[in-house]
Parts: structure tokens; sequence; C-alpha cells
């Protein structure tokens, strides 16, 4: 139980020293341009000479017009108001008309940099990361089973308003199901006391639930037909990568895993990504549950922009939480602290506290 | 005379501690949750159990979602984010899935209830009070008249742009009638000069015209086709009620009142109450004046949204007055006091002064 | 070689001191108010009874309603909401319903006074002196040849977004013109070096272009069929004006004046004066050249609304000029000491540099 008043940028830490999915894989084609907002910024996409993907500050440093209302040419990226070229590292190359004996040699070529982005590109997503002042100290998240034949993997961008903390709370939150998504995933009828039990590692939190049946809406009982118990898992990924885990028996497995990329602090892309393994015909999963998936994210996106637009104009946040908000302030706190550069102790035993939420 | 240089906030004193309408009684049915705005606030309405209206905070105390996205039954509010349900005192009933023994009793349910106002409803209107630091010390405005059955009493809300005491100093105004509503009201030709005094109370102030004749245009023809000498007062009671009085001889009696809610700074509903007693047959009272009275407001609401742009765009007010602006002054003076809690002496005489006006 | 963080403030120098164009004659009718936004402020626009342009705060003394929501008649502006009457100096003549007598005399007519800005008009433009604490110590730019018989003169207001610093550099650029009108104008091909050298004097800079080819762009080819080596010089004079002067011969003479007034800090309106002798019919050359100038217009109305975003985005400035940036750094120091009100001293011999571009 806490309730305390926070301010809106108290509620949005800014962890820029991480990686963030900036694009799937196929969005970003040859000779082409493409833009995407992170953190507020925009920043310039596009694959140098070797195909590789180039991640520069959208802003040309001699005007300061977006780099992008230029072009995409022989893996250099030009300015369409003076025609600088810029490589996938920022080093500015051409600045035509310019008498270059005259203009200060390096330091001259240091001055025109265009900013630049370490990039990553693995498992169908392009990754940067946000921290111009830091180098990559880790790589970016692996999503498990995500190549494995055995699963069928279905990936989809969802934008919604909301911080990433907003998002991903929602994303691993069990209680509100009963109530906006009522009858699509779980209902407010018959309830049956769960354990759960949760453990905040210093990178991640989970929350395992234990004695947990097949829930009865609609989602639950196609993909797990013959019910019984599940093993069930909500986890939290320093940035910002939620991850749901349910297994029932050796036959059904399912992952559901949400990494988030903040476009602003309360506009959030969730790049889904859905493993499942289960032993309905594969060509009938998708056409069922795709609709009744995007149905519930719509109910998310809906409630998602209420809450935006409460917080804004309140000018504050004042949750009261209870037992059954497992993870949200957890997750809050590993936020705030990578937001400040404070990395928890990788070797230390995780934190660990149990409840019970009625199902 | 005075030219002052005043911020927006001081031309909008925001007097909290007072009753003001949030919604005619017939808007407000059973079972369905109504949202208003007051102050800048979103204000949930609803009826409880027993028929009786109802006002919280339309923000839920758990994630900050309007409680309003969910609905009422039984006469409780519930939230639709997670279904916790509140009672019209502010009170939080239920938290579904919640282990009730594990949460704290009487403290967690303190922690988790929603704020609640005051609420009154009376001749046909939700009031409000809006201070939820100070319990009422007064009672709703009340209307004369508009439950005699020797009156026709028409009610019309109207929203405008502008201040609560934008809005009021307007419908106060004697000389702006002869322009910006030239011909429908009075004319700029063949004036007179009359005497007005002027009584500042400790929550009231009037201004008295004496020696007025029947003015020339449409409306007064028609509500005193006699002509001869009124009787006519103008009044602004704290803390955003204005009245306008009219009496010709025994037969004409004519009270117009505004009860102004301000949605925001410089938005502002009207809720005119007009009880009129005349001489002609009241089945013509209504079709005819209503058109023209509804055309004179929306001249009101265009100069008031100039004025607003103008005031914002500038950033501050800066306004010239002369003996005509016999009270929008003293409005400010009124309610500026109110706001900082600074209540006037009750029994002390009124400040009285008189000035001459054409017209 | 510079790079440096400006705010967006130090961008956009305010000089109040100045005179700029507040519409083109015609525009200014009797008996018509018109509305002009300068430096962000309204300003009224009229005819005095004489025929004589005025101009007044929009912003009524009395209420801070425009003034122009109301009317023009006998060559005094009128307010709409209580119909007090100005003069074009501002004195405010007429209250109506005003007891004369009672109200302060010349101290109350000084207090209703409206803003009166002075007002030149010259050469077909009304033009506005922004500084309401310092009478003018100049006048207006005066346009050469825009009334001589042997030059076709054209006019055009064009609106953008961008501040006058903004707008200016880009209309004295030629380094752009390859990239952002490449092929209209000039190419980026064969390019030959010339020598620029760049005066800078207390209240105008120019820069002067020697062993300039005719451009090989389209219209080059028009205006000067037979190429040849250019008398070329751009020129900016405070506090807004650019000239760009082309001279082939004695047969060919071009003009192009853009006069620039602040809408407000990011918008402007660029008033051109284009002055044109040339050997080629006169009637030829208008239908030819104007659509084409109104595209190379409208692409640089695009780069100033990207550049515009940018900055706005950002919050700040940081520009890495180069040589080739031979007057942009030069006009914002002028603008800059300008609206501090230090005057350059014009007895001065000029700053002067010369660079080489490749052109």
């Amino acid at each position: 139980m806490e309730e305390q008043s926070r301010t809106l940028s108290a509620m949005t830490p800014k962890v820029l020293r991480a990686w963030y999915v900036a694009c799937p894989s196929g969005e970003l084609v040859a000779d082409k341009p493409l833009v995407k907002r992170i953190h507020g910024r925009p920043i310039l996409l596009f694959r140098g000479a070797d195909g590789r993907a180039a991640a520069l500050l959208d802003r040309c440093p001699h005007r300061n017009v977006p780099i992008s209302c230029g072009g995409v040419k022989d893996g250099r990226a030009w300015c369409g108001y003076h025609g600088w070229e810029f490589e996938p590292d920022g080093s500015c190359t051409t600045v035509p008309g310019l008498d270059a004996d005259a203009n200060g040699g390096a330091t001259g070529l240091a001055a025109r940099r265009a900013m630049a982005f370490p990039v990553r590109e693995q498992q169908g997503f392009v990754w940067v990361w946000t921290d111009l002042a830091h180098a990559p100290d880790t790589e970016p998240f692996h999503f498990a089973h995500a190549d494995d034949p055995d699963y069928l993997t279905v990936r989809r961008a969802l934008t919604t308003k909301g911080s990433v903390h907003m998002v991903i709370e929602n994303a691993l939150d069990v209680p509100h199901t009963a109530f906006l998504h009522g009858g699509l995933f779980r209902t407010n009828t018959k309830r049956r006391p769960i354990r759960c039990v949760v453990r905040r590692f210093a990178d991640k939190v989970e929350c395992q639930y234990i004695g947990e049946q097949r829930p009865s809406g609609l989602v639950a009982r196609l993909l797990a037909p013959g019910g019984g118990e599940l093993e069930h898992y909500d986890r939290f990924h320093l940035p910002s990568i939620s991850e749901v885990e349910y297994r029932l028996g050796t036959d059904s497995h399912l992952l559901l895993r949400g990494a988030c990329t903040p476009i602003d602090d309360f506009e959030t892309v969730l790049y889904a990504v859905v493993s499942i393994k289960t032993p309905l015909p594969r060509m009938l999963v998708r056409p069922i549950i795709e609709p009744i998936a995007l149905k519930i994210f719509g109910q998310d996106q809906w409630i998602l922009d209420k809450q935006t637009d409460t917080l804004k104009s309140f000018g504050e946040a004042k949750f009261a939480s209870t037992d059954l908000d497992v993870l949200g302030m957890h997750i809050l706190r590993l936020m705030t602290r990578a937001a400040r550069g404070e990395a928890g102790d990788p070797s230390a035993d995780p934190v660990e506290r149990e409840v019970t939420m009625w199902v």
C-alpha cells in the first residue's frame, strides 16, 4: 500500500543508456531514409554501402534542417538544403562548393560531423543505442524461440499513448483483465486464491503465479482446451521489455514479449513478438487469436489514453497500490535507478515477496 | 479612472470555497456517470442508491484513470480499469481480487478513498462545493420567484469563452448594449442622463439606476409596451451570480440571473434562470423573447471570445475604467478577497458611490 | 568554421527600433480596418479623414478587446464593444454615455489613449515604426529603380515559416541553389572557383562575387541569353532587407529586394520587390519568370518550415558554418546589436574578408 504524489517527470524516467527497437528490419530499405522518434529525438535510419543499418541524429550540423529532407545515395545520407554528405559513422565527407584546402582539415570535419548512434540488427529488428555519451556495454534483448521452427512467431508494431512504464505495467497486470477485457481473457466470477511470488533482480523483476488454473475466457480456452494448472511468469527486463510466459504440460508454451520504444514521454511503440507452441493446427491459431489480441490491445490503448490525459491534466501521479500491484512499482524503481546510471549488483540475491491474489 | 497592468492570474481569482452549479437536475440520471469540469478539475457526478446526487474527483486513486470510464451500478461508481467501487462519500468498498485480510483494513481503505465533494440539489440544479479542505459554511444561492406560479421561469445553460469575472461584468454592463447589441435592447440615440448608485457589501455589490426610462430597443418594447420609468438594479453575488432586476409598476417584473461555473480560467458556463411576470400572454413571451435573447448572448459570446484571445495574446490585462464601469472592478475585488479567504464584515455599512450615465 | 549552441531567443533578435512594411498601400482602403501582426503584436491599420495611413495597437485601452472588432467611420476607429472612438494619433475622443465633466479631463483622456505607431507611406507600401519608446530617427528603405520607367518592377507578398534571419540568410545564400533549386537556377556540375569579398558596414553587410559566369540554370539563361561574366552583389540592410543585384554589361540589370516583416519569432512576410532591365521583350519576362520564381520560393518555404520545426523541437540552434556561409552570421550579429540598441559607427571602414567558393 502506498500513496504518494509524483511529478510527471518522476513517472517517466529516461533510460538513455540502453538499446531500443527503432524499426523492423524490413522497413529499412536501401537508398531510402527512414525517420523514427526515440526519447523525443528524430533519428535518421539508413543503410550504408555494405547494407548495414546506420542511425544519425536527424539534424544537419550545418543549418539544422532534417538531413532526411535530402536522401540516401551510395550508402551516404545527403542533406537536401546544401548537399552535405554523411557516412554511416556520421562523418561529413562532402560540402559542395567548399574549397577544402582553406577549411581546417580534420578540425573542420569534426565540427561538421553528424551525431551517430550505435546500431545492431538482430532477429529482424534494428536496435539503436540512445546514449551518445557512453558506448554500449550490453547487447540487445534476445527473444527466445523467435527463430525456433517448433514455434509460430508473430510480430506486430503497436503504437499507444502512455509512458513505457504505464504500457509495461498494463501489459504485465493480471487483475485488470477481468474488467477491461472482461470475458475475452478472464472473468470476474468464480475466483480462487493463488500465490504470487515476486522476485526483483538487478536488471529485471518477475512474478511467478502458483496454483493458477487455466483462465475461463475465450483466448485461454482456445490455447489450452484441456484446462489444467498453468505455469505462469510475468517479467520485466530493463530497459523496456515485458514478457509473459505460460506453459501447460509439455505441449503448450506461450511467450508474449513487448519491446517498448519511447517515442516521447507519453507515447510508446510496443513491438510485440509472440512465440507459440500449441497442439492446435498452426493455420488455425493466427486467424483466431489475432483479432482477439488486437481487440484486447485496443482496449488497453483506450485506457492508456485516458490515463495519460488524466496524468497530464493533473500534472502529477498519485497512485494507491495494493498487494495486487505486484510489479508496477518495482518496474518504476528499476527504471528510475537505470536512468540515474545506478546499476544494481547482478550477483546479489533477488528481493523476494509473496502475496495472495484471487483470480 | 484607473489603468494598471494585471497578470492573467490576477484576472482569474479562483474562489474554491463556494457552491457552483454542476448541472441541471434532469441531466443527472440514475446509473449513468456524468462528468463536468469545474476550476479545471474533472468531477464525476452520479446518483447514490437513495437517488441523492454525489460528486467525486474523477481520478481513480489506484492508477489515476477517470473513474467515469467504468460506470454506475447499485448506487456505486466503479472504475473501468480494475473494477474498484466507490460509495457516494468516496469510500472504496471493493477491490476485486484483493485478499482483504492482508491489506491493512481501515488504513488501506483510507488510502484508496476517492475525493468527494459536498453536494446540494436545490431548485432544479445540482450544486457542488469545490473546496475539499473546508466544509460548507453557506448554502447555494436561492433564485427568487423561480418556483413562483405567478412567474414564467425559463432556464438555459450557455457556454462561453471568458473568465467568470469577464462574463459577469459583461452581463451587468449597461453601456455596451447600445453598441454590441445596437437596436435589440438599447440604441445610441436620444440619450438622457440617469443616476447610478453603487453599493458594495461584504458579499455582493449592486447598482441602482434612477430615472431610467424604458429602453427604446425591441426587447424592452415587448416587455413593457406602455413605457414609463423603470426600477432597475444590477447585482453581483459572490462567488459567481449575476442578477438583473427590472420592475415597471406592479404588473411587470423581470429577474435575469446567471449562475456562472468556471470550467477553466477562461471558459465559463452561465446557467441562466429568467423569471418574468408580465401582462403579456405567457404563451407569446417565450417564442418572441427567446430567439432575441439567444442572439444577444451570441453577440456577447463573440466579444468575450475576442477579449479572451487578446488577453492571452498579450499575457496581461490593462483596463482603463471610467465612471461608466460601475461594477466590474468591485466584482474583481470581491472575488479576489474571497479567493484569498478574506471574508468581509457582513454587518458593515455598504460602500456607496453615485455617478451619472447618459443612457 | 564555428559551432555553438544558441537559444531560440538568441536566434530571433527583435529589432523594434525600425521600419517594417505593414501592407501594400492598395490593401488599406478607406473606412475599413486592417489588422496585421508584427513582432507578435496585432496592429490596426486604417486611413484618417485626410486619407493618411494610421496604425494603432489593436487592443482597446478600455476592456482589451481588439478595436478592430468595430470599424472605421469618418477617419476614426471605433471599438465594437462600447463604441469608444480613436483618432489616427491614438487619442480617444468619444466614450458614449460618459459624463465628460466628471471624468478627469486631460488626465482621463490620456489614460484612455490607444497606442499609436509612427507610419510612412512610400513607394506603394505602408511602413510602421515598431518602437513605441523611441521616435523614428531614420526613414524607410528606398527601393532603387522601383519607380523607374526603364525597369519592369514586380511585387509580391510571400508568407513563410522562419525567423527574419533565417529567411534572409536563405535569400542571400548561393550554395543551396544548386541543391534545393537544382536545375532551376544553378546546377551541381562543372563548378569553377570564384572570389567572394565580404564587407561588413555599420548597418549593412554585402558580398561581392568576382569572376562568376552566368549560371547554367533556366532562369539565368532566360535573363542573360548571351552569357558572360556577371557583376553580382548580395546585400543585407538593417533591419530586415535582402538585396540581390546582378548586372551583365549595360543592358541587363536585376534587383531582387525582400523587405521582411516578422509576424512572430518564426513567421515572416517577405515583401518582394523585383526590378528588371533586360533586352528581352517585357511582355515575355513576367509570364516566364514568375512561375519559376514562385516555384523557387515554394522550395525555400518548404526548407524553412523544416528548419523551423527542427529548431523548435530541439529548443536550440547549433550551426556549423564554413567559408561558404558568407553572410549569415554577419546578419545575425548586426541584428543582435541593433536589437540591443547598439548602433555601429557609420563612418568606420568596413570589415573586409575574402574567401573562395566553387560555383
